[in-house]
């Protein structure tokens, strides 16, 4: 007999995934080029040259004992530096090596953050601003806390402060921060940083302990012109920030990213061991040691990413002229439109006639929007227009 | 105010750890060559040459999005089918791609394991077999649910079958097998697989659930002449391997193994789905890509493992010869002698003196021994032997 909890799930996939198991299934019914599959948020653009070229180096250049060996399980010296130095350079921080736990990507990384600040089977509570990434309630849930779900402003997808005033309380422990925002595409501006701190702040004195923002951010350098994504740090001291290279290095399959906190974090002598005591409970041994030393040598690097800039003035642009209600994505390759019905799921099954695939809000724990990302090649994100454009005459 | 529970440990380093930083620091005060530190169980032999040669002709011949992309959280299908292929062939078992679930490296394997076959904060037990890696009782109490320690049968290191059959109980829910086992060196013997097995169908049978054997197996490939290692599964079907090749490909920065079960364990039907749900909640989101690659292309190569049966001869005869009480090891890079005082703390305390870093049994739940790890230099083994013989000298 398996374990009741987990066995009772077993095998249960994610919205997304099955939408995006029927695209596969669908194209080999109808041929690739007529399914437009906008459902998983997977970079479409190649590493830049550098990240094979570093790899292939160091593999030529070094004992393989050492480019291959147990890093420590904190990351290694040198990396961590690197990433100090570049982020003290890009937002003029003062970091160093033991402000930098390296991680198994942002999603390692935010487990990670949510049990160093929480106490399993308390009644501790995380907040989350909705819509967020579905991942994010089995992360703290698996964690053995609350998650709170707090709704955004959903004219502009800003944090909607009224509502979270209400949602913190005495066992609030952390606030999850996701700007660009998945699903919205929302960059956080910079007034609702500072509004955001000053409650915080004000709530952490109340009662007497730091509430933390943990501040996920594999999206961070995807943001568009005219935008800049405020460095939470700057802001508020107790920001725990959760980065991954799986976006700006586009090698979401080589699983790495860092936690990074201030000398100036509530507990800091114990913040790193205590993020270090649990990744050991996790069995998260180490991070990928090869792929340590190539972000070390690529840390200032990034993939083109232009073209989601393209596809996202392309595709906001032609669904605002249908007629469609959207707000302006700030960054990622996501926009988040409101369905022509009440419900999502109805609405992602008519766009279904048209083979466009796109994912139901319900799944990001809000209703009556979907999800479309845009990671995709221009040409598809085109040749969809006018298929948006049936569908919404179908409605109208 | 961080977690409770983990921040009361953070920074706390095993016994290990510290004997091997020790070394680090004594070896800038007497030089390198002087410090004779067998303290750490990292591989010392490269990884052959297909690694590097294949790592960089995937690279070089396919589309990086492919090469660095997120692959499936369960792991690659081309990837499990050439493990389930290379596995069929060598044990004569019956694999197939969805009995393999790819894992960061054997820890994250085991911790899968447990989640799977228990429930948090249940009265459920795992057994585990002193001595054993310490990690174990980190993994099992970390999943919420009991570890009992079973002592072996010190004058071979087999399982003491008296004890085990005592500790067996209603809560049992599985036991951890390390063979070739660290740190004895030992090689559960057919015979000991085979009383093993009798005993836990007698009891899944008795209280109407499996009883698991979680067979924790990186050592597999380095076992010595006129030795091998009975494929578990073959004897005691509710078995689930874990292994890593970290050893056999001497790749253990970059966190690469699998777990394995065939279809007639029980719950057959269940057990990918659950092992994926647990991943899921761990934020295991998936294996390093570039190397799953390398393993399906390299899988049934090794690193050139034979020096690590030189150092096992000579260390083992050169002990024996000076007087100390100690079993041959079997497999591994590990030897498991007697301390020549009861108290083994103060024994390593003593063999310091010498610059031999050796590191004390309670670290292994069990009192009066030390392990010495031999995955070093030769000439470091034998410019050892005289050291160990004036230690031994000091005693008689």
């Amino acid at each position: 007999m398996l374990s009741k909890k987990y066995s009772k799930v077993a095998g249960q996939s994610s919205v997304i995934r099955q939408i995006f198991e029927f695209g596969k299934k669908r194209a080999l019914e109808v041929g690739a080029e007529n399914v437009f599959d906008f459902s998983i948020g997977n970079p479409s653009v190649p590493a830049p040259k550098s990240v094979n070229e570093t790899a292939i180096r160091i593999m030529n250049e070094n004992d393989p004992c050492f480019v291959h060996g147990y890093p420590s399980a904190v990351g290694y010296d040198d990396t961590r530096e690197a990433i100090a130095n570049s982020l003290n350079k890009r937002y003029a921080m003062n970091y160093h090596k033991n402000n930098i736990f390296m991680t198994n990507g942002a999603a390692a990384a935010i487990t990670l953050c949510f049990r160093a600040v929480s106490d399993y089977g308390s009644n501790d509570e995380i907040i989350v601003i909705a819509p967020y990434f579905p991942e994010y309630k089995c992360f703290i849930e698996g964690s053995g806390v609350k998650c709170v779900e707090v709704e955004a402003d959903t004219k502009d997808f800003q944090i909607d402060f009224d509502k979270l005033s209400a949602a913190i309380n005495e066992n609030t422990r952390a606030i999850i921060l996701n700007s660009p925002n998945n699903p919205t595409g929302v960059v956080y501006s910079e007034e609702t940083i500072k509004t955001l701190s000053s409650i915080l702040e004000e709530a952490s004195n109340k009662y007497g302990r730091a509430i933390y923002i943990i501040a996920d951010e594999p999206y961070r350098e995807i943001v568009f012109s005219g935008y800049t994504v405020p460095y939470i740090p700057k802001y508020y001291k107790n920001t725990l920030v959760c980065y991954s290279y799986s976006k700006s290095l586009s090698i979401p399959g080589e699983r790495i990213g860092y936690i990074a906190f201030s000398d100036e974090i509530e507990d800091a002598d114990l913040m790193f061991g205590t993020i270090g005591a649990v990744a050991r409970e996790m069995s998260y041994v180490g991070v990928p040691s090869l792929f340590q030393m190539v972000v070390r040598d690529c840390v200032d690097d990034t993939a083109d990413i232009s073209v989601y800039e393209t596809n996202k003035n392309l595709i906001y642009n032609a669904l605002k002229d249908i007629g469609y209600s959207v707000v302006e994505p700030n960054g990622t390759f996501y926009i988040f439109p409101k369905c022509l019905e009440d419900d999502a799921n109805a609405f992602c099954e008519k766009a279904r006639n048209y083979d466009l695939l796109i994912v139901p809000s319900d799944s990001f724990s809000i209703k009556g929007y979907f999800r479309l990302s845009y990671c995709v090649p221009t040409a598809r994100v085109e040749k969809a227009i006018p298929l948006f454009e049936k569908l919404y005459k179908d409605y109208n």
